[in-house]
């Protein structure tokens, strides 16, 4: 019988940066005792994103943060919504190119992610943030 | 018991811009009655896309565009495909930047939105479209 | 009543280009009998893509391919992360801009898909490699 079950999790960011939580997700999974289904993510935020990306190898984030500075420049004067600070408007850019939310289906209990990858939220502000991810998982 | 809904709204634009549909997707959640579960929108264009956003500040819907008309430029020499406009190709792009499809959390009966976060269909071409959102809820 | 049902598609990329799995796609669903629901996939790698895009005129992933090598160059300067290739770190990049898994409803028995989209599995590696997509079903 299929059910489902949902959690909130907490998350503190000290400013722009990727934050892993795979492993809270995965925990979350395992404890709902679901073998297969649905797991969805989504951040409450429009300055953070979700993505799954590599989680072997710390230059490919700090290259992430490189390209993404380039892309979308703090204090570009292309920006007219600049009240809240040089990095408001691009954190909502890159949240945009980015994603806020993630589906990932269960089997065998477990996320099937692959062998790379990771779950993180990416804080595009430069101040520390608490942000909150909702986790629902569908199945039996 | 688990159940599921679907319906499909269709959106008029007038040309490049957001348009918000919170109240339409939040009125057809609390007409299924399920309180907790999950919505799924699925836009069917390649020229329009699904994204969730700020709701508070005109601005910063203003930057997005002049964001996007300078990161994906119409009419550029670049572009082979031009036979259905300047901002045909260009339409396209933007929408494989963004997103096409959005899942989100129904907890209390409500889509588990951040306090700042609205649900647009941001139109990509220039010219007024007819755009087909399909909403799936499922829960309980 | 609702369940669910999952599968795996393997495929086989040649280096950096789109490949088309709407058939694939549709034929599990089909196979499933599910007439209403949810399919969602998630693709286990972190340097190619799923996309959801026109499928008409072959020309439009030309100029995917076009645009997407000047944002987001081989061989940048900028990456740190270059031991695996030139094209690695691009691939990721270009991999978090796009998206790793989509949401589409099923309606009537069928993927619930414009006129014109096509779903891709997008290779941003110039090397071939094997892809795999998990494929979950749910409904009734």
């Amino acid at each position: 019988m299929l059910r489902q079950e949902v959690t909130q999790l907490s998350v503190s960011t000290k400013g722009r940066a990727f934050y892993e939580i795979t492993r809270e997700v995965t925990a979350f999974v395992s404890k709902t005792g679901i073998r297969q289904g649905l797991a969805t993510l989504h951040i409450q935020h429009t300055s953070a994103s979700l993505v799954i990306q590599e989680n072997a190898d710390p230059e490919v984030r700090r290259d992430f943060e490189r390209f993404f500075k380039r892309l979308v420049p703090d204090g570009d004067s292309l920006f007219e919504h600049a009240a809240e600070g040089d990095d408001d408007m691009p954190a909502h850019i890159r949240t945009a190119l980015t994603a806020v939310n993630l589906s990932i289906p269960v089997v065998h209990g477990e996320l099937s992610l692959g062998t790379w990858q990771g779950i993180y939220v990416w804080e595009h502000r430069v101040h520390p943030h608490t942000r909150r991810v909702v986790v629902h998982v569908l199945g039996e």
